[in-house]
């Protein structure tokens, strides 16, 4: 496992939010929350990052994921370039790594990297000069640790606590990368209880989240819920190992507003994005008074410039050696 | 019909010609004129646009357009970012406006948008928040706003006035949203007669453009004319409907030196782009000395700052709501 | 052939190496010496292209040559524009013209062309207004100068001379624009030697590159070298015209550290990446002490700023015209 942490403590790449203490995610979420404004505000900016060189890597460039981390990262006064690049191990080995190589060598000082097979953003990090920083945008189904932090941020914004809260994580939680990137987050941070609702095909691995309650009932799954985070399905997933269409997972397994009713009367619901409406949520939940959905969009932007701003800062400093 | 004006008569968003006063477009013309610099010279820049984002959403990345509402914008001293995306109300329906809602989220203030199915521009216009103007970068075969107020820029530069002038629009008008634009523009600028010049089966339906002649017969159609429009054929559809090939299209409608004689001696000869010498048009006309087609250009680029910074005043004031 | 320099002598465009004086690319890298940071310090920034427009015209847009453009234009302070599109004089004719007099409507100042075939950087070069600038960021297998003097400035730094040096480009010479662009450099800035080693299949034509040696051993072609420059092999070409696969090349061609002693003790080596580790190099050689090539992709940057601000001050002053 790399390190994400410099020697001094201050956390130098985000690969995945495992192993960070309270302490570090809640530094990084008040930081954040410097950064949020009200949808329909001026976005903030700032000269944090002027003279930085961030290389978004992806391996699909029209993301939301790549635009949030764009504009993060340009707000902040850093120069983007946008590659769009395979990376892998496995068929390129040492060749990705010269990717990696020519990019530092043309002054990248962050590499955003997303959807490399699992492993590949710490084999980068591995990899890379001491002032350079590694952040996760999405690594196969292991972490989506920006993610997790939005999801930490809009549950504080609206609970304003974590200690005591039920969360409830539905849907194909075995190939999710938001839901561990969550789960990881939200038991660090103290929630009363995690729960995984899902159909016994998409429940992780027995050895998994291990702090985490298992629901294959939706109702319990749901009942007394503080949060309600919702997952993606895929639909070409969902059908070879659940046997499920659209409208049978819906019909057992989505969250409409009667099944939001066993939740808490204040439960927030969250999605990652994108959504099956009619799939995994109603749109009468998704657009309804306890979505938080297009918060966690507006966090979203404002994590990533929170991580930039703290991974870079340090790096401004290894920049001169 | 989505209103494009706010309540004090402002614009806000700029989806149709259609409906605009005389004083609108007079007014973004005259904006767009301060905005002109001569081929050759340093482009024109402000920071009227700083701190606000823009959002180009184009179906396809490499196109001119794009690339004149980016530096547009660049120059105006907003920030870009550009995404690939198919729009379409009919398949994605709601999906579709939460990839808008998303963007909205991470503080865009302004969408462009491209080649979008007919009535999209409208459904994201009517759907976004207060302070967030929507452009159409050209939607179908309805309209082309922007290349509309170039064309008016372009022959308001040459001829100095409208009154009195005769425009023949020639070529593929039916499948047009250039030519559809430009009628909206010079009808209400007053224009003293627009004639609509194709083969039959190229025409409008007989219920649209009513203000204009109709001629399908080219030497009848520019006799005398001041402008002479001519629009680009797509191969494809000529094929099919017109059953003409290339050749026998420019034999029967193509302009060249000898029926450019038929207009006026000082008429001028506008394309959008790009062109097919040889079909529509002939290579002595496009570089010729009554071509206006390279002015047309350089006067999109300053029309689109001109709207860009007409629609994003108004959102600045929005912005601190 | 188009001219590169002004009439007052000055560079303009820059399409090859061939023909420039010794003065001019010392000048050249003269400027890109002042742009070099060592790798880990951040990048240099200036404001000497501001208000410039350069457009990137790649036929593939995720190229680390594009990136380098790119980053180089924009440390300068210039606005980019990234266009991805497929230039060619046979297929498209007066078209690819009309593309870039339509970029340069929109205030284009610089065009950097990637990938066309032969003749269509020259092509465009002697079209353009007098105020614009083509550069080629490689043409076919005719010309890659800024490679080309980012080899000659890796060589200048280790080495401290060129005279007396003696330099082995070793591959698919045949068919490598970086061999031409290499050897055009380094006989003009006066090296001893330019030895061209290559299986017989991939010599160039007995015609070309008078002025060098060639070997079609390699123990003989590396054997007192102050210089290794090894080019990529593309297997397809290799596999028709060599008949030999990657095992079979490395076996007779690639350069291992057995063969690499029989260079000069302090010799060093070039490689333009990407390369093919087993194939045309080892990877002890590519990662050991006397491999520059992390330091060509570093001077890369700083070579691209140099050219372009020397090509766009010039540039600005024909603005004012």
């Amino acid at each position: 496992m790399t390190a994400q942490l410099r020697a001094d403590g201050t956390l130098r790449h985000l690969l995945t939010l495992e192993g960070l203490s309270r302490k570090d995610i809640t530094l990084l979420l008040d930081r954040a929350q410097q950064f949020v404004r009200p949808i329909g505000a001026r976005a903030p900016t700032s000269r944090a990052l002027e003279g930085v060189t961030v290389a978004n890597l992806f391996t699909e460039p029209s993301t939301r994921t790549r635009v949030s981390f764009e504009l993060a990262a340009g707000r902040l006064g850093a120069r983007v370039v946008n590659l769009e690049v395979q990376l892998s191990s496995r068929v390129k080995g040492e060749s990705m790594l010269d990717t990696i190589f020519t990019l530092e060598a043309l002054h990248v000082d962050v590499f955003v990297i997303r959807d490399a097979e699992a492993g590949v953003p710490a084999l980068v990090a591995a990899h890379v000069a001491p002032h350079v920083s590694v952040l996760s945008a999405g690594e196969g189904s292991v972490a989506h640790p920006t993610q997790g932090l939005l999801d930490a941020l809009t549950i504080r914004q609206r609970k304003r606590r974590f200690d005591g809260l039920v969360v409830a994580i539905v849907g194909d939680i075995r190939h999710s990368r938001v839901a561990r990137s969550a789960c990881h987050a939200l038991a660090t941070l103290g929630v009363a209880e995690l729960r995984l609702v899902a159909p016994p095909a998409l429940l992780p691995g027995a050895d998994e989240l291990g702090g985490c309650t298992r629901h294959t009932d939706i109702e319990a799954g749901l009942a007394g819920a503080d949060v309600v985070m919702m997952l993606r399905i895929q639909r070409e997933r969902m059908l070879d190992e659940a046997q499920l269409d659209g409208a049978a997972y819906f019909e057992s397994f989505g969250l409409t507003p009667g099944r939001l009713r066993l939740a808490k009367p204040d439960a927030i619901v969250l999605h990652p994005q994108p959504m099956n409406r009619g799939v995994e949520i109603a749109s009468e939940v998704a657009d309804g008074p306890q979505s938080a959905i297009r918060d966690q969009v507006r966090n979203g932007v404002a994590v990533r410039m929170a991580v930039l701003a703290t991974v870079a800062r340090a790096g401004a400093e290894g920049g001169s050696a």
